[in-house]
């Protein structure tokens, strides 16, 4: 009989949810080794309750304290805002908790360290969730990447692009805050493209960049006659030099009209390239050179092949995943890292690394110069 | 208090679990007015009782006939192969139970007008599963249609290939045989795009058509040395007419390789036209003639925005569903349907009448002539 | 010293212009073995001087038959309208000219037939300008095909696409009438995609069809009031049957909005797939089935590359061609065999069993069955 | 009766050719209102009389320095390396002749500024030729962003990959040697898109970049046994600020395999976004805010509508151009200045600000901080 492992998430907004699902779903396509348990949900809302029905909770609390102390819950899932992260995870670590932790991890690199380092004190597993590692397309990418298929990576670039801010009318809201938020888009939707920079080709050694905020100031949220003074990049462009000797090239934007959630990476090698768009995440392109240049060109795989990382536990081939699957993915991973006694990936020291470049970026930008990392 | 309603599902295989896991998500995106309760699941294999546990159903039966008998039953889930639909659909609609049955409904044209007069004798719900009309894109394209967008339709045709059957070895299987099967590609995948068409388009009135069976025999299951005759068609050609004018033109395949789920259509009208790829299922494109030639063009709309069909329940835009997620909003249609006391569409009727086609084309391929529908 | 060869070209409007564009470029770009002269061209019009002037020609004529009666000339170009191809062709061959005529080559096969026989018997090179084929991209497919690159053809579709009548208020043009025409999109159209069908397939032995005039009636080209009757199809919609087995699948369309210029066709065999769109000519999508269903997938080649036809005589890879490169290719493959002494390709052989096919459709559609060709 | 123009070219390799087909039917397709006559080209090699032949030109030289001394020529078309464009040019300004000159104008700022200054102090016209501003779905990205139709801009981005190189057998070229070339692919590629930036957008103000020679060293041209050592960059990496507040990201690689002649840009401002892509030059790819999210979408014009630029003088709409096109566009432009004593665009002042860039480019990633234009 397997092990079953108590979750309590702190959580329930879009991230909340996300989670919510990969616990609903998960065990009905994998077999991570342990079986979770939706113990309990947290969050200070009075519907709360109802939400936690709704998900298939079996309790809530309005305490995160609780939910931490609580010896029954052997893993905190922690989905708040990240000016929470680090207290949350720090408590939780500290109860001999394992703990998957949204991105990004913290405010700073040094509170990502702190956290990292009382995590591997207390010898608990832990995650964080840059999700995008989990399409089955982007697991390919890498997985054709390492067997040489590419040859010496060139170039990688990366650019999330997002609109929704993209309307001056847009509310001031908490991502509109230095304070609250850290930084813009350059974090928010820069530390998924760092990640997937990482997971791919290597450790970035040096940046430069620039940062904008071009919508000035947005009206407040209650009166919208009142306008507040936005303190948080809408845009960021950077460019890296890998540690591999590879060049990169990243931009950022959550006021980028026409692109709605999309992530598009690029990678060039002396052998190959290979192309990614998140809006159709079920597909990659890859440009193989063969030696026959009359029948070479850049095609489209389908990543929907029982071959594929994780679509066996799915559907037949073509019969493509959405968006939610990658939370449920790295759930098993984590979950199976727990069965086998394993640390999962990519885990505290991948956030704390990942804190280190976007601290690099913002000081490129102000410092007009290229920062070492 | 919303009431609840029990339900069997008949069937655990690849429709069987896609019927599950629709149930187990619902409640957690959806609120259809009445709550499913996972009652008992149906299969004959040894392993029934793990699957339900995986599936989460509540119990198990290895007889049919004990599920429809049940008086807790409220919804008989028929996900089964063709041939068994017919006796377990009227067992269920005779005891009183709503049905929801995949597709194809039944063997014959004459088979499905018994299932579809008996269910409406006994006023019941009734349902055929074609979940291509629950993708949000095809929702917005009969949006676009019905609000006038595209002006008078001229043309409709629509294309679907597989892939699965193109290779010579894949052996025998039930859906070589046409007692089995009742016909190959032309039904199997056919049945989809003639929905599609009657519910873009609407009816069809007449039929020209060709099949080929290009592989003519397969090596059997067991023995590999052993050659079976395959009698179903692994390709259909056909052309027809609809009763508002419009010209149709449709293609069928099991062995179109490089295909792995491809159902794509166009509509061309007299102001606009519109092509969907189900292997991009989030993405329609959409040419409207708005008056100025010079900035027209094809556009690909993301159909992920609150204002798209099912989509508001889901995640913000740009955050791609899934091919599993028609089932979860076809089945939020039925349930609803069931809490407001209406006939949830598509109804056995259409059924019926998708039978009805089908024959014709079969008929028009052998007769090598036009058949009227 | 090579030999000069006189041409004189009757006709002068789109097409007349696109071959003479041919002649006036073709000597800088490839070695055909002999040098083409532009001697005459002839059209009725007051302007004549002026424009051949303009395109390049040493002098004009308003009468046919003077250039044809030239002894000088030794190749007449026929770019007129359908219904003057005989008489030129008849009387320009039996002066012993080569000729390169427009598609297509007559009005009925019977008139083709005669047309052909009177060229062999004269021992002329007859080519009909069947220009698709000249797409480097074209004959790439054919090349693959050709290899077994697609094992064994199982299905062919081509579409033929445009909007130019897609508003009721174009105007009475003398291709909406049957007297001048012949027929509507199915052979303006239709002839195209049939060569294509005939190059990269072999022979269509039956053919069944539908056609529509869905906009019955147009205003006079003189007086808007006046409406004048249509009498050509505006799209056509056909289903075939090779004589190698592979089922085909047509459409022509002259009222699909948003089309401008849409040939596209899509051959599916037991080894590979591969995919044309003449909006995107210098592209050739292919798919082989290599043996890794994990890596494969469809993959757009840029023919563009030394090794493909034509284009090691123009520019480096990855510098597109247009449209009007087609004519120049036709026109190298003509006078290349007038130089060898071969018969070029496609020659009034091909004109006339095109149109024995155009008829088996235009029968079929009349008639409701199937009509063997 | 139009002036005539007498017309001298010096070079004839790649561009020496495009320029020459150019004039050969620039008078087919356009009345720029005065006639240019191809009178001589100039070339060293031995065959340049047999090249003049069969490009059309009436005679030819050895001898630029003749060629710029003839008083019977009145345009000096400079096609030849950049090493030499500062003589040929300067000689012929002076000797008072209107000058078009290949890109990029000069090898540094300081000899682009001379060659400006002595041109407008002799009152020739002159143009460099960047090409792609030529292109008639560029010309329509700059028409649409004048007319407001993108808002305010935020991000332009532009990437040109090409893989000519990408192979380390490919041999030493004048191109892999700093003092030829100047730089590498950050100066031949770059030139094209910061051209178009400054086009589109409008100056850039400051820019940071790195740039990386990969393949260290190449086989001779003469022996592949000895290696030569490149000291030009492979590729190059740059972001910008735009002195209207845009943000520019920016990639130029000779080794970026599959790319064959990869120029793309996107442009995202408040109310809308834009991509081109020169592998599909006819097409231009816009997405419009325009109030209905549900049905707003990327879209893509094919830009061969009479109403586009250039288009009404070729083919009707769908019958696409090549990349050839372009210079038939910028001589067109060149001579109707001349014939209207206008000066050109883009004229040596673009090619000096050009230069600047580049320039700045080049100390940005020697300094490794952000440089001021």
């Amino acid at each position: 009989m397997k092990r079953k492992i108590n979750v309590g998430l702190i959580g329930h907004k879009f991230m909340g949810k996300a989670h919510s699902h990969a616990l609903r779903d998960i065990m009905m396509f994998f077999d991570p080794g342990v079986i979770p348990v939706m113990r309990v949900i947290c969050g200070i809302e009075d519907d709360i309750g109802e939400i936690a029905g709704k998900y298939g909770w079996q309790s809530y609390e309005k305490s995160w304290e609780k939910v931490v102390d609580n010896p029954e819950i052997d893993i905190i899932d922690v989905a708040t805002p990240g000016l929470t992260h680090k207290d949350i995870v720090l408590a939780a670590v500290k109860k001999g908790k394992h703990v998957i932790c949204e991105k990004p991890l913290a405010m700073t690199a040094l509170e990502a360290r702190e956290m990292y380092e009382a995590a591997e004190e207390n010898k608990v597993k832990h995650l964080v969730n840059f999700n995008y590692r989990r399409v089955p397309a982007v697991d390919l990418a890498r997985k054709l990447i390492n067997e040489g298929r590419l040859g010496k990576v060139y170039h990688f670039k990366a650019i999330y692009q997002q609109e929704w801010a993209a309307d001056e009318n847009v509310p001031y809201l908490w991502r509109f805050d230095k304070v609250m938020a850290g930084a813009g888009s350059m974090a928010d939707k820069g530390s998924h493209i760092i990640d997937l920079a990482r997971f791919l080709i290597g450790e970035i050694s040096e940046v430069a960049s620039t940062t904008e905020i071009f919508i000035k100031e947005r009206p407040s949220l209650n009166d919208s006659n009142i306008k507040e003074k936005v303190t948080t990049d809408d845009a960021a462009m950077f460019i890296t030099r890998f540690g591999n000797g590879a060049l990169g090239l990243f931009e950022t934007s959550r006021i980028s009209v026409g692109h709605k959630n999309a992530l598009s990476f690029e990678v060039n090698g002396s052998k190959g390239s290979m192309r990614f768009d998140l809006e159709r995440l079920n597909e990659l392109e890859v440009y193989f050179k063969e030696g026959d240049a009359g029948t070479e060109g850049f095609k489209s795989i389908m990543v929907t092949e029982p071959s594929h990382s994780y679509i066996k536990n799915w559907w037949p081939a073509g019969h493509v995943l959405g968006w939610e699957h990658t939370f449920i993915h790295q759930y098993y991973e984590f979950l199976k890292a727990i069965a086998e006694d394993k640390q999962p990936s990519p885990n505290f020291y991948d956030g704390m690394k990942n804190q280190e470049v976007i601290e690099a970026i913002e000081k490129a930008a102000i410092e007009k110069r290229w920062i070492k990392i």
